[in-house]
């Protein structure tokens, strides 16, 4: 059997592919040699998973990668129609984020709720002054997204108290942990009830600027709003909006439309908004654990059985079970 | 049947004690005249629980109130020999806070755990830098305290993945829900290992100062610890020192030897320790609840029922059934 050859997009810092060794040649690329490579490679890992040169240099015809992997749970940045349409295999880092990010947004939620961000600035200040702040326990989120991430956050808060709506692409009744998952459809009318609006869902052509105007003015003004997903699920000029005129109380960012964001970026500064560099998943050794999981599938690949985590393009996410 | 004396120690803002009206003559007091009143009252309510007052003017003897009850979880402000040796029944406020102050904790937590205080910085600073964070689950927190608000806590830590080894004054094997519980000397034992050290204990004479150089020195330099239980638990200034020679990594007190912290206090700005000031268990609501509290067990001393919440004053906290 002729040796594979991966290509690797992305090497700031490199995955350690130890297991590859004697088993494929593993070639390196960055943006510019991308397309010249494709044609040369069966397999494309997209380590920098944050680029989108995989879109705009795969090839409409000729010879190609037959399995595509992104070292990341999202797959909106490497999918394009030509993608889709062949029979290339695609597939993510689904395992490695959820538990990390699910963490990352209780805490948001507890930080708001207990406004640390206000205790902060005081002890800045060197002021004490006690305020009294909210209750988790009997508060209602809602949470978009639901695949892995999303189910993990919903999990995470369920059990610290909180009520839990979860909204997925379809309504799933009898949800052995949420009862009713709601289809998407249902969104507008759960948002006025909601203490904490949390957005886990894939970027995809139907939830593209999902929170925009109409979304936030249905939010309550005691409404806290989170982002994990991905940036252009916002529309970040309403958010800006609704967030000055006070008309929901609180959000956070941890991805944006543009990333990274510049330091003249109006959004360092809203009133009330926390900004993080896209880092809720990453804990340390997030990148070890990519570098595993891919030369796991790379085992199946070999073994010429299924690939874990394929995710189904139309969709453009790995479908729940 | 003559009507009650109900003493109220405090009244800013007073408590709403309805359900006291044609029951008891209700008579508010200050710090100052508290001594000339207590023979007069039949119970005490120290509604300001921050005051040391009562300890101070307690009647060695003579008439005095039959109960005491207050609005507080810790009773070291009220216990005096003189209240210790009579058969007064203490009461307080078991039931109001721990779920508060699980939220709490459990947001400081992750707060640490996701460097949140740095992500804020960054923030004002305009800078957009990723790193990578510390996962909850898997790591080892160690809880002393392992009354309602202690088990609360580690209730909340293990929910979110977090190891707990819970220290009460005594060894409880078979615990439910923590199997074992540790007694106060196993804690130099434990320490070593924990990646968040909690206090939530009572203060009395055996656990004052418990949180000293020796502690600190034993605990790991990744260590983070959190006080939320009374100031003199830990000896502020071994504290400040394991923060600043980096012997531990970070703290977060939300109380202190004195209370309110002036604006000259050194606390302020310590590397890598988050104050605040005294407001972990107080939610929205919480004086309401308080006042609820004492007229439900207002009720019971009527009908001559057990009192809910009753003190052990020798051991200085309500035992655990």
């Amino acid at each position: 059997m002729s040796e594979s050859t991966v290509l690797v997009l992305g090497s700031d810092p490199p995955p350690k592919l130890d297991r590859l060794t004697g088993r494929a040649r593993v070639i390196f690329t960055d943006e510019d040699s991308l397309a010249d490579r494709l044609p040369t490679a069966d397999v494309l890992l997209a380590w920098d998973f944050t680029s989108d040169a995989i879109r705009r240099a795969w090839p409409v015809e000729g010879p190609r990668p037959r399995w595509v992997h992104t070292a990341s749970a999202g797959v909106d940045q490497l999918l394009c129609p030509a993608l889709v349409a062949d029979d290339t295999l695609v597939t993510n880092a689904r395992g490695v984020f959820e538990q990390p990010i699910a963490e990352y947004v209780a805490g948001l939620v507890i930080a708001m709720a207990k406004d640390f961000y206000g205790s902060w600035e005081l002890q800045r200040q060197r002021r004490w002054q006690h305020r009294e702040t909210l209750r988790l326990a009997g508060s209602r989120a809602v949470v978009v997204g639901s695949g892995p991430i999303g189910r993990a956050i919903g999990s995470t808060l369920l059990a610290l108290g909180v009520k839990v709506d979860l909204v997925g692409r379809r309504e799933r009744p009898d949800d052995p942990q949420f009862g009713l998952v709601h289809a998407s459809d249902a969104l507008n009318g759960l948002l006025p009830q909601a203490d904490w609006v949390i957005c886990a869902a894939p970027l995809t052509e139907a939830t593209r600027g999902l929170f925009g105007k109409d979304a936030f003015a249905r939010m309550a003004p005691r409404a806290r709003f989170i982002n994990v997903g991905r940036g252009p699920l916002v529309v970040e000029d309403a958010l800006v909006a609704a967030l000055r005129e006070w008309r929901i109380a609180a959000a956070a960012l941890d991805v944006f439309e543009e990333e990274p964001l510049t330091a003249d970026s109006p959004l360092w500064d809203v009133p009330h908004l926390i900004v993080s560099p896209h880092m809720s998943g990453d804990t340390l050794g997030w990148r070890d654990a990519l570098a595993e999981q891919f030369q796991d599938n790379f085992e199946r690949w070999s073994a010429g059985e299924p690939l874990d985590n394929l995710v189904d393009k139309r969709l453009g996410y790995v479908p729940v079970q």
